[in-house]
């Protein structure tokens, strides 16, 4: 049985990826040594990284201003390393609360100065991105989620604010082409659409860093991360691997234009299915629907398990929502062909037809 | 041409580790995904997670007052997250200064409390382990560094002290059978023994947990890593699963005893043959030589560049020292084949005949 791979991260990667990081694993670039046997400082991974760190700058059209770091610890470290860098103990970062992962971040920020909630969407449990923004003009910078996973969200526009702007982008990073010099840092665990879980991508403003106070653990300070070129100690070497084959498969499938318009009919084809269906429900506002990550539910809430024992019957994974939140989830990112969404939403008819007359029956 | 690998990390894995990973990037188990595209909250990853946790007491023999925790960062990090969780900022821990590791490590406690220096080999460029130690009663706990991979010194005992103590075992880690219940905390990066880079081995004794006054950042905080079993943000999945296969080997290969027996019969080949040539010197006290490191040089230094040329159109890498002592280094891991030591010894024989008359001519 062929597996549709739905899973909201760690998740699909393009075969191509797969089969070039398996050969990597049992002789690197036809050296007779694993990619894992390596040493980091050795010229064969240094040149991996640095076509990696390279290959984030071009993709994200950005100019020597900007440090591309491939560093440890997924973006949950990085909730904390951004306030510890940037947020001296009485000053304020403007955060936008939208969703689990942005609630994390403002949770960890709290830790090192005073957080001012710019915009929240709390009301509503997540289920829309707010349009107005209160920034104060003072504060140090104003951090978003770009996309939000869990809830299904996505901001389909830059919130505009004259402080620096930080974003975690996670879950659409290298999805779409957005005016990445807007930003003055950037930062996304690469277990979606940026390789396998285990390596960090960090882009920086260098122009943002060295104005606070704080003495920072060195491990922490993103200065030490620039002088070392992302080798300040031994760095996840075959993730940082996985990363730059997954970078290069996206510049040679046409860049983030061409992801972008692959999103799109992707989400197009699953959202029309989805609102054309009696089973089924979407959860989030339709204007702010994610490209991402499509949260759902059955209207019926006892066809739930039925939908998802057929998922697994036909081999379709990840369609479980956030343990925090329930529901149905699909992911779809980058190296997710349009005939496994096409398969999913052929299922999900036939699912609705079989039911419909089901559907209100214990409501 | 086969290689022989003497990196000092990432260096060697067993061959049948490597296979079996490059296996696991294309179909994970025969489940039809890779082990990269699987979320780390399924029960397949969830299975690979307890069993690699499970190895690590298993091999050490550690009862249930123990946690294994596999987390992001390496080793450098917990130079800083040992202390942010021990010691509050008026107590006191003791360091061993032994090396450039342990040094880094002292460097970063500073940044938390005091430290009390409890034995030092500066004076001697770190190329002896110190016999007394000087450790105050109040001290939170006593800190060193098993085997110094950079110097080419180990611990041969166990240093006492009534305090608990806190080992970074990165190097030595799962290569001989010592009383690890003697530890209140020890931390490795997997690269050496007990996998590929990017994730990094912690064992804690809970009692010594939450004693401290400190708010610590959610992802540093052991508690938290503890409480979700190692899950508590997305791990590297990938290099848990290459640990994971690594401790079995290791099991399944007669375990510590015979991991021990295998570096005594290496190192015993190594340090007989070096003792025995003319060309070559070891670099520190033989008493205190490692097992797994071992440093040593050319006596005419214009031989250096000669030998590591040899090295080279031999297949052998990873012979130069580090970049911050110099000389020459030989890791000889747990995955190291006894042939592969001795056909290094060979070529250092015909290496040390062949420039025997040249020897003393250029000092």
């Amino acid at each position: 049985m062929s597996m549709y791979n739905f899973n909201s991260g760690p998740s699909i990667l393009p075969d191509e990826v797969l089969q070039q990081a398996s050969e990597g694993v049992l002789n690197f670039n036809n050296i007779g040594l694993s990619i894992l046997e390596i040493g980091h400082r050795s010229d064969w991974f240094v040149e991996v990284m640095e076509e990696a760190r390279s290959l984030v700058k071009e993709l994200m059209q950005l100019d020597d201003s900007y440090e591309v770091l491939y560093l440890h610890g997924g973006a949950t470290t990085q909730f904390m390393q951004v306030p510890i860098n940037l947020l001296d103990e009485n000053e304020t970062a403007a955060y936008c609360d939208n969703g689990i992962w942005g609630s994390k971040a403002i949770k960890e920020a709290k830790l090192f100065g005073n957080v001012h909630i710019a915009c929240s969407s709390k009301d509503q449990n997540h289920t829309y991105i707010p349009k107005e923004l209160s920034v104060p003009q003072h504060v140090n910078y104003l951090h978003y989620t770009t996309n939000n996973t869990v809830e299904g969200t996505q901001w389909h526009f830059i919130p505009q604010a004259n402080v620096p702007l930080i974003a975690d982008m996670s879950s659409d990073i290298f999805s779409r082409e957005i005016s990445f010099s807007e930003f003055s840092l950037i930062y996304a665990g690469a277990q979606k659409n940026a390789g396998a879980a285990g390596v960090t991508i960090v882009v920086i403003k260098k122009d943002i860093l060295g104005k606070i106070k704080r003495t920072i653990p060195s491990i922490l300070d993103y200065r030490n991360h620039i002088e070392a070129k992302s080798l300040l100690n031994t760095p996840p070497v075959f993730a940082v691997y996985v990363s730059m084959l997954t970078l290069r498969w996206i510049k040679k499938n046409g860049g983030l234009i061409e992801m972008e318009k692959r999103a799109n009919e992707r989400a197009d084809l699953f959202y029309e299915t989805l609102d054309s269906l009696d089973a089924f429900e979407g959860k989030v506002d339709r204007q702010d629907r994610s490209l991402m990550n499509a949260t759902f539910i059955t209207k019926n809430p006892e066809h739930e398990k039925l939908f998802l024992d057929e998922c697994k019957q036909n081999g379709m994974v990840g369609i479980k929502g956030h343990r925090s939140v329930g529901g149905l989830r699909v992911s779809m990112y980058n190296a997710m062909p349009i005939n496994t969404v096409q398969a999913l939403c052929d299922l999900m008819k036939d699912f609705s037809n079989k039911y419909a007359d089901a559907l209100y029956k214990t409501i």
